[in-house]
């Protein structure tokens, strides 16, 4: 699911180096996209599966005619995507943002294990997911590269103490408040390690992704968001930690590239041979650890308040997040209103009448990104200067 | 085994923490020890074995006077240390030097499963007890820092590409030659990180510990030496890596502390909570990584040449260098003389007609034992100089 974004086309990078030499370690099932009907296409007559189908209606014609005569259905529309992820396979959820979490429900409904990639989805729906993971008896494998260490991590999850995700720091990791302010969307979405799509990067300037990685890990491992904690390490070569009561820390780590937590996730409980840089510890020289700076940085601090609320205010800050990002891509808010308007559109929903939301339904998900996006365009439209500014900081 | 040196002190300090406020997490079957009869009685006072054994027969006296009226039985000699354990009981083999070897095999051959403190053990004869271990259906734990770390880090072991450990660099790490040349052994023993008995001590600023440990892990893991990497880690943070075919890469870390591994060792497929000081790396602030600089340190590559040559000469280089470190703490060498001592011994091993030994007995491996102290007196003997100066290096 979403095989032409930044994820989908790592992973059939690695299907295709694990498929080398005839090999046929991975079959393709099912390809879906957003709007790229091209690549799409040319994806799926490359590895062959049963059916390609994109998500905007208005590219079927496309995709059906660089497909025609090859044999591989052409479909279009959000039912046929949810439709591609309840055919037999282990389902890669690579579509980003809280789009992606009906199709991740269906695959999971349908008895399929699912590789995770939409950490959105996880936190808006973390809990419906993973109780129906636990009903249909199927595995929810992470492929965030924190969370992929801790699941290597972790053994048997006994005797343990706590969890560490590491941060680079993102692009503004030594930037002063000023500079952060007038930042760009080129600027902010320019990650000093890790090559991902520009909703990632920008939540890895702001540090957002981090505090999605944290809700995120609290509900994949059922373990309290303040046994969790996020350090800075610029190298982004220690990417998750497990502590444990006997003093042992079990780390995992690698070069930064998603094709080796894709891999673990589409193969566990085999690992896939990749041609990912071998990690050589001694032409790096040294790894370098700070603490999150939560002056420069709230978002972690509102994602412990968030999952100290419960699901419903992880999904309002998950939501008024994608909302904010969206703005700022567009111009109409400055890089420091992001964290800004989610903090707004937060304490408005913890002070409000759906608090309450148990959260436990596409439904009561769809209300909630709902009131987060109506709630973050009615912030930033009473903001006083009308957006492009920072207005206020932590 | 051992129970009044370094690791033994460390071990009840572990059990005696586990078994705080009453409980019963660990029981003391039998206590041994070589020659301190006072402090052996005063552990066992505290932590009733059935039995306490001294390995010099001149100091049972002191330990049955100590016990009477206490119940713990007292014994003295070889034999009864060797009768003590192959009582069952996982038994902790911390007897320094290949002397503990006879009743590590006793052990195993009783069907105790074997904590391994003593890499000499390992290196003389891995294959032997690793064989023996394997008819008996025992497990043997490893308890140094770095293999329990690997141990933690291997998983089942599948898809494996290498291994690290890592060496603090010792207390010569950033001298000159020259300043090595003249060092004393109390400048040698003194080590950055760890708290450790002499005889390790001066070992790892040979970094003849480093060169023991490879050997062992090429044994306890069936991994070949070359697919072993040793680096430079001067903080001791990192112990031991696994690194597998996906570029994943799993490390243990932790302050170096003995407990933690003891612990591990003892407590093993559980963990036991230990009170060692908790990893803290923004505290620490950066990890370091250098390679090892074979000229002033020849030990690894000795290790190498010694394992590619069979256990014959693992044997040799272990003993030889028991030789030669008792040599250098009683004045008789100097610090550059222990690599030269061992290289010279392995040397004329390699080109003797005892080269082809296949070491697969507690006698043939006590031959190359004498073999190769003999061999090293006399190299010691011979020596232009008589001792107390290093004559080459590398």
């Amino acid at each position: 699911m979403g095989s032409t974004g930044s994820i989908g086309c790592s992973a059939l990078d690695v299907i295709r180096h694990a498929n080398a030499d005839g090999g046929d370690r991975f079959e393709v099932v099912a390809l879906t996209a957003g709007s790229n009907a091209e690549k799409l296409a040319e994806q799926a007559l490359e590895c062959r599966p049963q059916i390609a189908v994109i998500a905007d209606e208005s590219q079927l014609p496309v995709l059906r005619e660089r497909l025609s005569g090859s044999g591989i259905e052409a479909a279009a529309g959000r039912v046929a995507v949810t439709e591609a992820a309840t055919r037999p396979a282990r389902v890669l959820a690579a579509i980003v943002g809280a789009a992606g979490l009906e199709s991740t429900l269906a695959a999971v409904q349908a008895g399929n294990d699912v590789a995770i990639a939409n950490k959105e989805s996880v936190v808006c729906g973390g809990r419906l997911i993973l109780e129906e993971a636990r009903k249909a008896g199927v595995n929810v494998l992470p492929v965030d590269s924190e969370h992929s260490a801790i699941h290597q991590c972790l053994g048997d999850g006994r005797q343990l103490e706590s969890l560490t995700i590491t941060a680079s720091g993102g692009p503004f990791r030594t930037s002063t408040v000023d500079q952060m302010r007038t930042a760009s969307p080129e600027a902010a979405a320019a990650h000093p390690n890790w090559a991902m799509g520009i909703k990632n990067s920008i939540d890895s300037a702001t540090l957002m992704n981090k505090a999605l990685e944290l809700i995120e890990a609290a509900y994949l491992f059922d373990v309290a968001a303040e046994r969790i904690d996020v350090i800075i390490h610029p190298q982004s070569i220690i990417h998750g930690m497990a502590h444990f009561t006997d003093g042992s820390v079990i780390a995992q780590l690698g070069s930064p590239d998603m094709r080796t937590p894709i891999s673990y996730a589409l193969g566990w409980p085999d690992r896939v041979e990749t041609t990912v840089d071998r990690l050589d510890l001694v032409r790096l020289g040294k790894l370098d650890f700070e603490p999150v700076d939560s002056q420069k940085f709230p978002a972690v601090a509102l994602a412990r308040e968030a999952f100290a609320a419960g699901p419903g205010a992880t999904t309002v800050l998950n939501c008024a997040n994608e909302a904010a990002v969206s703005a700022f891509i567009a111009g109409q808010c400055g890089f420091l209103d992001i964290s800004w308007v989610v903090k707004e559109v937060l304490s408005r929903f913890l002070s409000g009448n759906m608090a309450g939301l148990a959260c436990s339904s596409l439904e009561e998900i769809g209300l909630l990104d709902r009131y987060a996006r109506s709630a973050a365009e009615d912030v930033l439209k009473r903001a006083p200067d009308g957006g492009a500014e920072g207005r206020t900081l932590g």
